[in-house]
């Protein structure tokens, strides 16, 4: 399959390209770095990301940020940079590549652990992984064409311990091997409308 | 208690005072009708409604827009409109309430069916019911002063079948007394940081 992996250059994203590249060719998406350069909160650029990579198999998104506070410091536009880039950011990409993914193609998208076991600091992240949840969920019974969308939902990954790590106290960290599993489970596997759980 | 009920004109909001108002006296507030008017994607409106209410022991949210669409015709911004609606609008009431709700008090919220037994045209509903199920999970954990904080998720209510019954091919409708219970539960029982499904 061709894939694109938009977020190839961060932990979670090194993890499925390490994977997917095992049986497949990727193209690989960054905001300031990869094959291509894109940012998935402009819908111009995502549309000319679609444009340069046609026709695609899947895509797979690791990228979105939040902002991590104190929720007793936490802003409502804290609260939106979080839906605007990680929940929205993936959204724009699901919406521009409905009518572009070949058939029978798939949406990986990417969570986290922090909406079903949370920490402090992490309400931001919970919010917009809980928003990708139920969009999977929802968007997968009305996706033309047989395609297929579930998003990826991984612990604390081995690699990101060193600077996340105090963070995620007594948080037992997934391994980069098992969360690159996921995204082949999602591209490969027949499952649709799933938040499958790296943990 | 004295609980402030945010929303209270619609068909979930009517419920969760019927139960409520058996114990607890309560203030209704919505955008155009109720003791007190205020618009929960304003922060100013907001806090003139806790200014005018204070000091209340609960606040339930039965609030929140979102666009309903075939998910082939949504547009990023028509996604934007729930989250900013109907999850922020919930969010906004919580942040502004953090420093002045009762000691002990406690926020529910409500998202609905759509982000865990989905419909065609719900996927508006979908992203936004999982951001808020999301964010209680989360903002328990940090919650001051012994403030709780759940989320209602009740499905197709038996008196909203008339106008929504079509939406909802085959779904059970659940009554309006079971739907009220689920909101006695949060503001008088022990738990926080739950989805409380009503099914």
């Amino acid at each position: 399959m061709k894939i694109a992996v938009i977020g190839a250059e961060g932990d979670i994203g090194k993890a499925a390209c390490c994977e997917l590249s095992r049986r497949h060719r990727l193209i690989k998406v960054g905001r300031s770095s990869g094959d291509i350069i894109a940012d998935m909160t402009d819908p111009a650029s995502i549309d000319a990301m679609y444009a340069r990579t046609a026709p695609l198999d899947a895509v797979v998104v690791t990228a979105g940020d939040v902002h991590f506070g104190a929720l007793m410091e936490f802003t409502p536009a804290h609260y939106m940079e979080g839906l605007a880039h990680k929940a929205m950011g993936q959204v724009n990409v699901v919406l521009a590549g409905l009518t572009r993914l070949s058939d029978n193609g798939s949406f990986t998208l990417t969570s986290g652990v922090l909406d079903r076991d949370p920490i402090r600091m992490g309400s931001g992240a919970a919010l917009a992984n809980g928003a990708l949840g139920g969009f999977v969920v929802s968007a997968a019974v009305e996706m033309p064409r047989g395609i297929r969308i579930n998003v990826v939902s991984p612990g604390l990954l081995d690699v990101s311990v060193a600077r996340y790590g105090d963070w995620f106290p007594g948080h037992e960290p997934v391994s980069s091997h098992r969360v690159g599993l996921a995204y082949a489970r999602s591209v490969e596997g027949a499952g649709t409308g799933k938040v499958i759980s790296v943990q």
